[in-house]
């Protein structure tokens, strides 16, 4: 069966995944030369620096996820389709999706990484994971039932077991929910739950390298530590997980910690696609590109961008960062070669710029790194909000994300403690 | 095993149901006579009448919905429990719940009502109704979901079923959800799906009596009717419905309609709790009360209210309206007279006060009946929105549906458009 977009004389670019690489290029892509097909497993463009917050109850859903047919409401030519991609046919230029075949003249798999379990299946079944929007969802949940079941324990192993919440991997991520749920707990929960002890509940960092935000500066490790330390976040580095029983984490060499709640945010690996041979994957599962995204030992019509892609530089050994920069960079650059291929231009090798990091640990507390300047707290906390905002697609999401800022930061009271359970009956 | 609820001095009075009649009981029952104890499948207050917006992208879930945490904040010896009640045991004063036994000295029984299919299983199973927020949501995945397959077919046969919505029952929200649908289908879905000839999209609206929004007066009725076909909506009164196989509405005496849609409002019934006196059950699911909302046949300590309750009396020979006032009205009046009963006070019978009714139909279209006074069109639909704005608990709640409001209203153009489908792995 063949997926049904109309049939064009211009040539067709597919590009395999919406996230922040995918969503460039087929915004600066341009239609009077292409024809571009979009496609993705969900209708919306999801905005992953701040799944924390909708995991924390912090954000809606819906203020940081922006449907794609939205987005390119005034672009020609362009289709989007709702379908998950099985297989790669390199040889006849297609690709076998669950809404039927595509066939292509320039491919661009952009279909980004997910949690890497590092082969440990006990882990990847009891643990939770935050690469999407309904994982973030999950664990809100979760995380609200684990209270609710607290409380109507008399149990008090069972609810230390509840109480405790573990999170692995000291990446942004992990910092982010970890001082996140402290200030929760500080704030908020205990006017929640009066008749609870939350004295009880702790929240245990693991990371596995001797500091969190272990990619940046030492100086911001430090103080993202203290930060965590501050607000009550057991930090603990240089340990290592080797497993979880969906009740106690087994650590090497030290005592296991009783939890139900494990978040793990330790690594990602390259969102892998059956059908592309089995040279261009390196470790993590990525695919290797050259230094303009192409897929060498294709025909010269696959490209790979973004956390799926690995361009390995001097100064980039393993490829670039596994961020929204350099996946933003790539869509860009590969966007306006595909473009200058069409005008019979000279293409241009991708140069990533650098334009810094940073992680926010909680109110008025969070580390900046620019190229040329590093600061910590109040104003680092500033930039990062600005910086987050105004990378929000819409006006009214960064006015409704704006204004839930806002009043949690006034209020110290987020309102979206929500278990909303699946509906068997959803199709 | 019994439920983790401190024990006191006082009297305990349990809840069951936290919609808009448990709910208003709760928060006027004085904590210094009483330990309150709620308890709801939920952890959230649910504002139905929009549940409509929900469904069709419009409205967040968390704008209409409250977590009951933090609406008794304040309040000392009120104790919110998560769970579901298998069954009443009368003689002992106890229920059994999913998170074990409860004792009680007055139970309030404030269960609401859902959906009834008149025993109808295959529309059970392959209609879409809206009582809950996870329906609503349900229901927007599945349009969405629809559209999606709509465009990737080339079979005219199937995508005219995924485009023919058909909604039963013409009661508000059956107008409310018939309507907005139609707008979109003129403002939002072609921009979204240019490839797609929407003069193919169909949606039909089907009630059994001879006019919709029958409960209302001719007038209105009359109105109502002329907007939604103004609106385009196919209006079909006096027809019933016989089957549905998830393909083919059966209608009698009349051609059946192809749809992958059916929304089914068409009627509620009371939501039945095992272990009550058989003969306090009439028409409808709805538990026989007297003047103070008291089952009769209990040990003088059961009350029932809300959509639940029929209070029998003239002028509702069938019991009160299920809508949202009588409850509030009867949960204010139960507050007053169980505080009473402490006070040594004599009670006070139940008299409802109509406030009068409403529905919308889309921009600047909507019936209003007020005791005295019947109105429609502009003026209408803002009393509505003011009435229902009014109504939602909190103020950032309120303002986010108000912006929202406002935004769709200037931009015709809803940003919700997304199919966020359950994750295996929550719990």
């Amino acid at each position: 069966m063949k997926a049904n977009i109309p049939n064009v004389k211009k040539k067709r670019v597919v590009i395999i995944g919406g996230g922040f690489g995918g969503l460039k290029l087929a915004e600066k892509i341009s239609t009077k030369n292409y024809q571009v097909v979009l496609i993705d497993k969900n209708n919306y463009h999801q905005f992953q620096p701040l799944f924390y917050q909708v995991a924390t109850a912090g954000l809606e859903p819906s203020s940081i996820v922006f449907p794609f047919r939205k987005i390119f409401h005034d672009q020609d030519d362009f289709h989007f389709r709702l379908g998950e991609v099985l297989r790669i046919n390199e040889e006849e230029n297609t690709i076998d999706t669950t809404i039927g075949l595509i066939t292509f003249d320039y491919l661009v798999i952009a279909s980004g990484a997910d949690t890497n379990f590092f082969g440990n299946k006990n882990i990847e079944q009891f643990s939770y994971p935050m690469k999407s929007i309904q994982e973030a969802l999950s664990l809100r949940n979760t995380l609200f039932q684990h209270f609710e079941d607290a409380i109507n324990t008399a149990n008090l192993k069972e609810r230390e077991k509840l109480l405790t919440i573990v999170v692995v991997g000291g990446g942004p991520t992990g910092v982010e929910v970890a001082g996140t749920l402290a200030e929760m707990k500080s704030h908020i929960l205990p006017k929640d739950y009066p008749d609870m002890d939350f004295t009880q509940m702790k929240i245990v960092l693991l990371e596995g390298a001797p500091r969190v935000l272990n990619a940046m500066d030492n100086v911001s490790c430090v103080k993202a530590e203290k930060y965590l330390e501050d607000l009550g976040v057991e930090v603990k580095t240089g340990v290592r997980v080797l497993d979880y029983d969906g009740e106690e984490v087994f650590i090497k060499g030290e005592e296991s910690i009783f939890t139900k709640t494990l978040i793990w945010s330790a690594g990602v690996k390259g969102n892998l696609l059956e059908g592309l041979n089995e040279k261009v994957y390196i470790q993590g599962g990525r695919i290797q590109v050259d230094r303009f995204n192409l897929v060498e030992s294709s025909n010269k019509n696959i490209y790979a961008i973004g956390d799926v892609a690995a361009m390995i530089k001097e100064e980039y050994p393993r490829g670039h960062p596994q961020m929204a920069q350099p996946a933003i960079q790539q869509g860009l650059n590969l966007a306006k070669n595909l473009n200058r291929i069409i005008e019979g231009k000279p293409l241009k090798e991708f140069s990533y710029k650098n334009l810094g990091s940073m992680a926010t640990i909680g109110r008025n507390k969070a580390v900046v790194e620019l190229p040329s300047y590093k600061f910590q707290g109040f104003f680092a906390w500033v930039v990062w909000l600005v910086v987050h905002l105004k990378s929000i697609l819409g006006v009214k999401n960064k006015f409704i994300v704006l204004i839930n800022w806002i009043w949690n930061y006034v209020t110290y009271n987020l309102s979206l403690r929500l278990i909303i359970k699946p509906n068997e009956r959803s199709k």
